[in-house]
């Protein structure tokens, strides 16, 4: 069987395979499966997507900047490539309240 | 109470938000707190909590090419940031074979 097409099953990955999936599936949800998402449809995954997160990012243009530059190649569309880099920047502003907290 | 040090309950978290934890507590656990990841420990990750997905990922120095390209600062350890970028890739290279699978 060509190897691409192996199926995996949710339990047989480890729990980061796990979190990389969901952050595929929630773009997938919200993209309709068109590979793209619309602004509109960023903004509502985000506000839905990650309430607690946002809250960390004080200042409200810190995300609508993030947005703004996740455009990289200008079409005003999002896709999973620019996406990935967005949930990378949110996971590293994020990560230093979970040091601080974990390390204790 | 100081916003910055409310700390969370994961199940206050919703499931992208919880996987975003994931992928920082892996990070953390194989660096040990020490916000770095000698280039050893992080191949001990990408073997011990990625393996169904660098199996994906044919050519083996595909994977020692990510490793090197990461070290963007070439101080021979990997940081937070730099692992962030590693994980959005590979979830990238990934997602084709879950799209596939998904949208059937």
């Amino acid at each position: 069987m060509d190897k691409r097409s192996r199926s995996y099953d949710r339990e047989e990955l480890t729990e980061l395979e796990n979190a990389m999936v969901t952050i595929m599936r929630v773009f997938h949800l919200y993209s309709r499966y068109q590979c793209k998402l619309k602004k509109a449809d960023l903004k509502k995954l985000i506000n839905k997507e990650l309430p607690q997160f946002i809250q960390e990012i004080h200042e409200p243009q810190v995300l609508d900047q993030l947005i703004a530059d996740l455009d990289i190649n200008g079409d005003s569309e999002i896709d999973f490539q620019e996406y990935s880099t967005l949930i990378a920047m949110v996971t590293v502003a994020c990560q230093q309240f979970f040091v601080h907290k974990e390390s204790k």
